[in-house]
């Protein structure tokens, strides 16, 4: 597992372009939950096709669905030899609390060492490193399989259009492997390939009460507040153990042997180092687990957002007639997000007094997954992170979720491996979201050697 | 208690011109609680002044106080006679939401014979019927007593520059009643007086868990949500009969006698036809006490607002940073703001946990309010209203609050009486608020009345 000069010449020489071409495609502001930037996505996509096709491959375009649109790229040196499919996203999380971001979010700049933007690591960052690994090999004349791109723009809200599509491409798609570089390691001195995922169940509420504002002076104490309600609704959603307290909702959740909790418990964490990086003082969670457990075997409920009556600045005396909420449930396998948002609409409906009314809607959701240790994927993943960074990566399960990916397994029949690049500290969906240029291109090093090692497996 | 056509005549040549001074009022949007108003609330003030001189005041000044100006007026005709303070208020509330309001907040516009706009009822409509009763009054040669005015700028956010004013112009204050027009009555067919005001203590509470947004994912289960923790405080304020659970909350309540529930109880109240104006199919409040008595005489918690997380469109996996939310409580006699406001910040944050950081500050409070109903005052409005509606009005507590009633007793040691004209259906404070013509026009009609027997009372 020797490092090959080549790879890290051509880095080298391309460092800088590399970086320009990855500013371009940040200051598109693809926000894919905010209909104002549909003309982004399709700009965003457009960028995408041009850097798969200038890097020599066979096809490259944008497919059109019924949300925004899919790029698709091929280059088949010899259908004889594995095929590799490249999962990705060019659309962005929102940017608001805009106020608290250092530099704007979709001016991409270099602080100590960091790209800051919106992007700069999930997923435009990582998912380039696959282009630009593309591109090396391409042009070094080492490219070992065949490899195919789908890159799509609407992860950050459950990817509605793309199970459409892979149906639809089910042949187009064909492969045996899908890579993906959306997810994080645990540390530059720890590398680490994600094997586990949550899935989401994300739930919106709306609660009416009078049908307009009403002066809590003449109406406090005889109308019900649907903010106060709301509120006694969310607080009696998980209980004094963190447990949530849906009916039916653990039913399905897959217990993980007390062997399985000992190794995960092996992997390095230090809970002070966390706590300082998000500063508090004390963290809480589902009794009896450990903090790594509760994001990675457990499922949460978070509310996402939360609004209603008055917010400006000074006081208003209002009863407010509405109050709302976004929440979002983790999940773990084997929990069916259907299955979940139905149990919470059913529950949260039979919990509201009939001082209110209220509507639940299912705002998107996706499946969790879990991948084996013992396949060629994951051993070409081991091997490749292995040689870059010096040591053999930890499994891992992330407590995020790429709906997608489970879908993936299910419609065109492959695992995914996921080995990503980003780091804790990237501040991913937050204000100034960053990313390393160390990790940057230490990612386009190391993807060369998955497909290397994929390929000499496969055989 | 004969209606003299004097006053009638008066109203009827003069009624468009009033009609359109009230609306030149109307369309500054004088909104003491945002800042970007500070030059509007100057313009009102100076609108009043000329009012009050126009109808041949001898004296009509904007005083300054370090908050917005008070506008002061007089016309003493006899120092041996009595003298009659007028109070009310140019300021009005915020607007939002603006998209609720069928037609601009500040163009005035009669619709169905009610005036549309912010300030229709509360309080510029309601105080300016006291400027045109002065008005016909001086220019009818029938103004049987000494009369000041009063007119402030930021009864909305609390009063909180007019004690200081009080305590500054006793002697130029000094009268034998307080007459304010800032209330409402049963309705057009059952005249009342307001005989008792709550008081309020408004605060906002600011949680903070991590010190920037997280990942829903990444974190989730394992950081405490600000805003999960926010709702479990909130649910917690009050129990499961409707009871604040804030220790020493209800330690000062005064308890009210059984007979007085029961003569309370005999004013007409139609319950379904409340719950229809405001479009709910069931009320909700303290237990053991009727909606009137929820208002009335007994305190409440409302959220005013609150906010937290992502609140744009579609979803946003999120683990919020901050959450906020601003809490009022409405008082009853003989509870003290000062010391609920105390008792709530120490409540609130003994019972947060450590996972989040907890700011609470007051924003504005005032003491609640009674008045006896065998007064001059009270016999007088008592009187007038029977004059111009054919019925004696019944004495009720209204749930709003009017913090500065309290310190006029206090500092003046002057009683008011809030003869008010509004009705539940004005929509104050709320989007639509509104006055109908004939109460605007009735109310000018009846207060002359109260001056000519109140001057007679004191004899």
């Amino acid at each position: 597992m020797q490092r090959m000069n080549y790879i890290q010449d051509y880095i080298e020489s391309h460092k800088d372009r590399f970086l320009q071409e990855l500013f371009g495609l940040i200051r598109i502001p693809s926000i894919s939950s905010e209909k104002e930037h549909k003309e982004d996505m399709i700009k965003a996509a457009e960028y995408w096709k041009k850097s798969i096709r200038e890097a020599d491959a066979d096809k490259a375009e944008v497919i059109t669905t019924k949300g925004n649109p899919v790029v698709y790229g091929e280059k088949i040196i010899d259908p004889l030899l594995p095929t590799a499919l490249v999962y990705g996203h060019y659309d962005v999380m929102p940017v608001d609390p805009l106020d608290l971001w250092e530099s704007p979010p979709f001016r991409p700049e270099v602080r100590n060492g960091r790209i800051y933007a919106r992007g700069a690591d999930d997923d435009k960052g990582q998912a380039f490193m696959q282009a630009k690994a593309f591109e090396l090999m391409v042009r070094t004349n080492t490219l070992p399989c065949n490899i195919k791109f789908m890159i799509e723009g609407e992860e950050e809200i459950g990817s509605p259009s793309l199970a459409a599509f892979c149906e639809a491409h089910k042949e187009m798609l064909k492969s045996d492997i899908i890579l993906v570089s959306d997810t994080g390691m645990v540390s530059m001195d720890c590398p680490s390939v994600t094997v586990g995922l949550r899935g989401l169940a994300y739930m919106q509420v709306e609660l009416t009460g009078p049908d307009h504002d009403l002066h809590s002076g003449l109406f406090g104490g005889a109308v019900a507040n649907p903010v106060n309600v709301l509120t006694k609704l969310i607080a009696g959603l998980t209980d004094e153990n963190g447990k949530i307290t849906i009916p039916g909702f653990y039913d399905d959740v897959q217990l993980v042997s007390t062997e399985e909790r000992d190794l995960m418990a092996k992997a390095p964490f230090d809970e002070e180092a966390y706590k300082q990086a998000i500063d508090v003082v004390a963290l809480d969670g589902e009794a009896g687990y450990t903090t790594r457990e509760r994001t990675g075997i457990r499922p949460s409920l978070d509310v996402n957002g939360i609004w209603g009556g008055y917010t400006g600045e000074g006081s208003k005396t209002v009863l407010p007639s509405k109050a709302y909420a976004k929440i979002s449930m983790r999940l773990v396998p084997n929990q069916n997000f259907k299955t979940i948002s139905r149990l919470f609409e059913k529950h949260f409906l039979a919990i509201a007094p009939d001082t209110v009314k209220v509507k639940v809607k299912e705002l998107h959701g996706g499946q969790a997954y879990v991948s084996p240790i013992d396949t060629p994927g994951y051993l070409a993943a081991s091997r490749a992170l292995e040689t870059t960074f010096g040591k053999a990566p930890v499994p891992v399960r992330s407590g995020g979720s790429i709906p997608i990916i489970s879908t993936f397994e299910q419609i065109l029949g492959v695992k995914s491996i996921l080995m990503g690049f980003g780091l804790e500290s990237d501040a991913c969906h937050s204000p100034n979201e960053n990313y390393p240029l160390e990790n940057f291109y230490k990612g386009i090093e190391t993807i060369p050697y998955f497909f290397k090692y994929f390929t000499e497996l496969m055989k």
